[in-house]
């Protein structure tokens, strides 16, 4: 069972790692991070650097892919070699899945037309241009063989219904148990309904400068 | 504020990077990968690779140090290079932090004497090899200085609480909401007691070879 990860520049750790330490122990699983090339990204931040283990068109045909996203996801959608990629691993995959707004390269390769499907809460308006269902209140969207999730940390909830599938009930919650996943997030919150407004009015600062770009010209659209 | 998560070889990724994303967007934070030389780690699984970014002696004293853990802590726990680092960064810290066997980096340089600590399920009998007093059934444990975080997963809760005394609760909502940290796993599990015995029999074969062997020992021991 071939499992690929595509890491790229700019993207967000969290999308590909929990996803990656869910479903790393399932028995015969091999889990691929592939990319441009061979070597380091940076994710979003600048802070951290992930290795890009094989070029992507050195695994054409993974028996499911985890798409990560990240503000580097708009520069990827609009990539012929990205999108040929996720078009002909989408043709041949079991499963097709993504975190975040890794639904972007889903959606302009043509695998989200038609299908209901999800991302990060600031982005989910945005499906409907690659002719999908939007959906804003599920942490999980599975429609066939497509499974997309809501933001970041969705990733690993995700996973873990993937991994009911890829193995078991017994092994997901088996993977669970090995990671400890009894969430305890010390403030009910990580939705915009469930977030005070003087929480909303600290996120601005917090955008990476790409970040802060894409909102301008969201604005200004 | 400057934030130093140690890597090494064998560690468990999402230990270092659900932290990270948690705090990475704080306003002030600079977070430093470092260990024992520039260049790339390969986690325990040997399925990713991480990169270090600096030496360890060139962060020698962090605002906040964030150990992860993963089998290869066994190993970072009786190196001398690595204890003296861990010494001399929590002398002068103001939070020293440690998710899942992380914990045992600490205990081995005396951080957690005579201080309530916990670690991995699996592993919190170790602790009181160090002096601590081992806590089994709390998700993270706040004593002066030291917090310490149950298992892998764990580390993301941790760091909530770590995020509104860096910055506020405000910006530690809007961290949970940049993350969309509303989780939702698809069973209730993630500790021994809420995990079926069925479950429980799948664990042997999800090992990684040296856990196969630490857990040899221990049951010989």
């Amino acid at each position: 069972m071939d499992i690929a990860i595509p890491l790229y520049a700019d993207m967000t750790a969290l999308d590909a790692i929990g996803p990656y330490e869910t479903l790393n122990r399932l028995p015969g699983v091999r889990i691929q991070f592939v990319g441009e090339e061979p070597g380091v990204i940076r994710t979003d931040t600048g802070m951290l650097g992930l290795m890009v283990d094989a070029a992507l068109e050195d695994v054409p045909h993974p028996d499911v892919i985890v798409v990560p996203g990240g503000i580097g996801s708009r520069r990827i959608a609009q990539d012929d070699r990205w999108l040929a990629w996720a078009r002909e691993a989408h043709a041949h995959s079991t499963w097709t899945t993504s975190v975040c707004t890794g639904a972007m390269l889903l959606g302009a390769a043509g695998a989200l037309e038609g299908r209901r499907a999800t991302t990060h809460w600031s982005s989910v308006h945005v499906l409907a241009s690659y002719g999908a269902e939007p959906v804003g209140d599920e942490r999980m969207v599975e429609d066939g063989k497509v499974i997309t999730a809501a933001g970041v940390s969705a990733g690993i909830d995700m996973a873990l219904t993937l991994a009911t599938r890829l193995a078991s009930e017994d092994h997901a919650r088996a993977a669970q148990l090995m990671m400890e996943y009894a969430p305890e997030p010390p403030f009910e919150g990580g939705t915009p309904l469930t977030t005070p407004p003087s929480a909303l009015e600290r996120l601005p600062e917090m955008l990476v400068p790409l970040e802060v770009e894409f909102a301008q010209e969201q604005a200004l659209g």
